[in-house]
């Protein structure tokens, strides 16, 4: 098989760098994509990452919401923790992980999932310059709720100052993905009677849920109605 | 506010070992959870956890899948690379993320994301005792698709002998939460024509795709055919 997040294999995923393991590269290189399309495509897509950081040799893995301009990924720096504030330039792994759908095997060896996933390595920095800092805040802003940038009151110079962004480079970075069915049906299991297909995974906006302390007479601005019902991912 | 994975204040998400940041701990009290229940519902409402571990003192984080007994969190091996099966009691971590919803505030610094998330910490253990494995497996499997294991054809002592299982104990983990409506409705900035809000995410099961080789007059069982339109998270 071609190995996946669920897979039960030897082939599960390949590490994300493809230096880093020929041999498993090599074979999985239907998953591996190297195109920048993809790249953006998956991070486009979504709005939460997970940040990976090594704290006095131990990995730490924590979500965080990021931005981007297609060069730098924006990311809180507080969100890691003082350490990472303190070296902004010790190396992170930011993943970005969209679960499309259960892939139902007629084997459990072969069960897995479909996903997409991006995947970037690289030295953060510190972003000081206060344009870049507007600027990051903004995409970082625009990538979970567009729209809210231009309405919602801006960044203090106080706010500003309180809060702490990194920017990591786009250079380093591999995505890896896996769609369709399950890879049994032309081996020797596909003769068992176990019904066998994927089972999709669907996330949308909801309904927005008013702030009980909202001023009388408010109504949503469009670009926040009109997302209700839309998907994400 | 009380920090989130959105917020662009300083009070950020705390790093999620307690001990970390006592100051900034103490600050973000209402999102720390410490009690067990907390650590299984958040668990038990995914099946796709994000695993760091340190590579030549680079962090990598991978997206795999998990199963668990409640007391041991079971991972595929080779999920994480050659090197972490050359060192299966290396330190990881392992981060398991729900996101609820946008917050929607009237600044942008106070923005953010609810979600429920659950952070792992330890040293694995490589699986070596055949029965345990089996047990890994089938929690691993019935964690994402309930039904399978008793379904689908189980694996063989090859595909087993195949497979690389980590078991990681559960006793160091904590859990954080953010809930609710945007944390601005009782300052100044209640006062501004923003609506204010929270835009809820939500994903649920689809419809099942059947395998295009699927055998003729095969029809899903009830524990698939029953998931679709079923909500995940």
């Amino acid at each position: 098989m071609s190995g996946d997040i669920g897979s039960t294999g030897p082939s599960a995923p390949s590490p994300p760098l493809s230096s880093h393991d020929r041999t498993r590269h090599r074979r999985l290189r239907d998953q591996g994509r190297t195109d920048r399309a993809a790249l953006d495509d998956v991070l486009a897509a979504g709005f939460v990452c997970h940040l990976g950081v090594v704290v006095d040799g131990h990995p730490m893995v924590v979500p965080t919401v990021y931005g981007t301009d297609g060069t730098w990924l924006y990311l809180h720096g507080s969100v890691a923790s003082r350490s990472l504030l303190a070296a902004p330039d010790a190396p992170v792994c930011v993943t970005v992980t969209h679960v499309d759908g259960l892939v139902l095997a007629r084997s459990v060896f072969e069960h897995g999932v479909n996903y997409r996933s991006a995947v970037v390595y690289g030295r953060p920095r510190l972003v000081t310059d206060p344009e870049e800092k507007l600027t990051g805040l903004r995409l970082l802003t625009e990538q979970s709720a567009p729209g809210q940038w231009g309405y919602a009151r801006r960044p203090s110079r106080k706010e500003l100052a309180a809060t702490a962004l990194l920017a990591l480079s786009l250079e380093e970075a591999s995505v890896k993905v896996r769609t369709g069915p399950p890879d049994d049906g032309d081996g020797p299991d596909a003769e068992l009677p176990v019904w066998a297909g994927t089972l999709p995974l669907v996330t949308t906006f909801g309904a927005l849920v008013p702030d009980p302390g909202l001023r009388p007479g408010l109504t949503p601005p469009p670009h926040l109605a009109d997302r209700g019902g839309t998907r994400v991912g």
